[in-house]
């Protein structure tokens, strides 16, 4: 089976190749997608590389799930609808079992949001995925990382460190995590729906792919504040109650690939954001605030500065 | 330096990421680009992958110019102007002199074309390039592969082979071609220009990356189609004079990654097309028609078909 039999017996047959929302799908030089009257088009690019990114023997329905994920979630960070996306890889070799599962991962969740799957590139190489989604913004709509202001608050969603404190079973320990927190790893949920409540709501927003310190730091440097947060109220995977206070602060503060959204809003918008959490059940923790400066700082129980050795993830140090 | 120096002091610094066409560029979560009334957006993904679809030693600043081109090569097939562009790049290393060549290189062919750079993903990695262009189209318009009539002219503009004789100069003769061979395989000229003036007067068209017969019938395919091609006609790299009959033919039907396009065009727009051309500075040739049938046809001076063993590049077959 050649390249164009491959793309015809597994990318096209994905139900999300089919949604019909583009003008022109796969199979010609570009897809077309049709322009909406007072919107504008959010895109995000995301790669993955095996053995950077994913275990080469990831189960490959949660690979296709996640490389998808990751890229929702930056859509999910702006407070966009999706509504398409392509997708290139390059594939060792050809196994029809292997791609099976991984369009059926990927589908499920592309599915699940409406995003239509439009074109793409395929060809022999190191196993590399890489994912350009499309979404839809209302005019003047977004959260963007350069919005926030002092005294807005900062929420975060759902737990964090799960993510990491099962790469580190996994890498250190050589042993399969509990289910629970291999999933937090492998199949990330995108706050899609969060992201598309906070439009109204939310000034500023970012996922927190590469670290909660260094992700938040990007608010910060962007918006040109500083961001104190309260390291009782972050809220934490369950499995982390195990683990000793170093290593809880290393996974919650620096682990990354949890893809929870950090968010600050107005003071006067919280019980409207508590009632979007309950509403989407989903946990919203407020965990701080922006105030003066530059640079984000984690305060413990007594108020004393946490030192972050590594705030977060940086794939060239 | 890390990722988000390498970022800042490199991708974001190019020509082409402050071209000032987006809401938002490089830096946020995702880009954010507007709408235009009345227009589509045509999208497009091409991934290369090193060894695969250039030598590791290639030029980095011609390796940044092929790796946009042949994406912009898509949007002239499609007859879309160029808008925009996202690079995702996995790298084996920190190469700050490589990496200022590369993105040179690119920026240039970018700046040609007002594409921005709105965004993408760095990542460590075996040397891989994916992007994603998007351009505009005017509503109902889009040189579709599936819209080819019978009895429509087939046209290709520019010349074949360059780049298959080139690569098999460097491959199998073990020599550096001379500047021109090696220019069409490696600094394409993505026909941008020619696609936006075809809107009007095409009906169908593709760009012959592949391979001409396999590129022409994924026309005839769509179109439910035949095409006669003349081989005496179809336009040939100059440097193919000195190959024999073999040689020539293998490179010009079957060679691929000449980035020139195949078009069908209705009769009545011969002298117009011919005069777009001249305007151009760029040869057209008008090389047959097409036909009742499902293939493409391609005829000798005596009007005996020329048998093609490898209808063009296939990455699994």
């Amino acid at each position: 089976m050649g390249e164009f039999a491959l793309i015809r017996e597994h990318f096209a047959q994905m139900r999300c190749a089919r949604l019909g929302q583009a003008a022109l799908g796969i199979g010609d030089d570009c897809a077309v997608l049709p322009m909406v009257a007072d919107a504008q088009w959010a895109v995000s690019s995301d790669m993955l590389v095996s053995g950077r990114h994913f275990f080469p023997d990831v189960a490959p329905d949660r690979l296709g799930h996640k490389a998808l994920a990751v890229n929702l979630s930056d859509l999910a960070a702006m407070g966009a609808k999706p509504r398409a996306f392509t997708l290139s890889i390059a594939l060792p070799q050809r196994d029809d079992a292997w791609l099976g599962q991984f369009c059926a991962g990927m589908d499920r969740l592309a599915c699940a949001h409406q995003c239509e799957l439009v074109g793409g590139d395929t060809t022999r190489g190191p196993l590399t995925i890489a994912i350009t989604v499309m979404g839809e913004l209302p005019l003047g709509a977004g959260l963007r990382r350069d919005r926030a202001e002092l005294g807005d608050e900062v929420w975060i969603s759902g737990s964090l460190g799960g993510a990491a404190l099962a790469l580190d079973v996994l890498q250190n320990e050589k042993l399969a995590p509990a289910q629970a927190l291999r999933d937090s790893l492998e199949i990330p949920e995108p706050r899609v729906l969060l992201g598309l409540g906070l439009q109204h709501l939310a000034r500023a927003a970012i996922d927190i792919s590469d670290g909660l310190v260094q992700d938040a730091g990007h608010i910060c440097e962007r918006s040109r504040v500083g961001m104190q947060l309260d390291w009782l109220r972050i809220p934490k995977h369950a499995a982390l109650g195990d683990a000793d206070l170093a290593m809880q602060q290393q996974c919650v503060l620096s682990g990354g690939d949890d893809y929870e959204l950090l968010f600050c809003a107005a003071p006067e918008n919280h019980l409207a954001i508590a009632a979007l959490g309950e509403q989407l059940g989903l946990p919203l923790a407020c965990v701080g605030q922006v105030e003066v400066g530059e640079r984000v700082r984690v305060l413990d129980g007594r108020g004393h500065e946490i030192m972050v050795r590594q705030a977060g993830f940086d794939h060239f140090v």
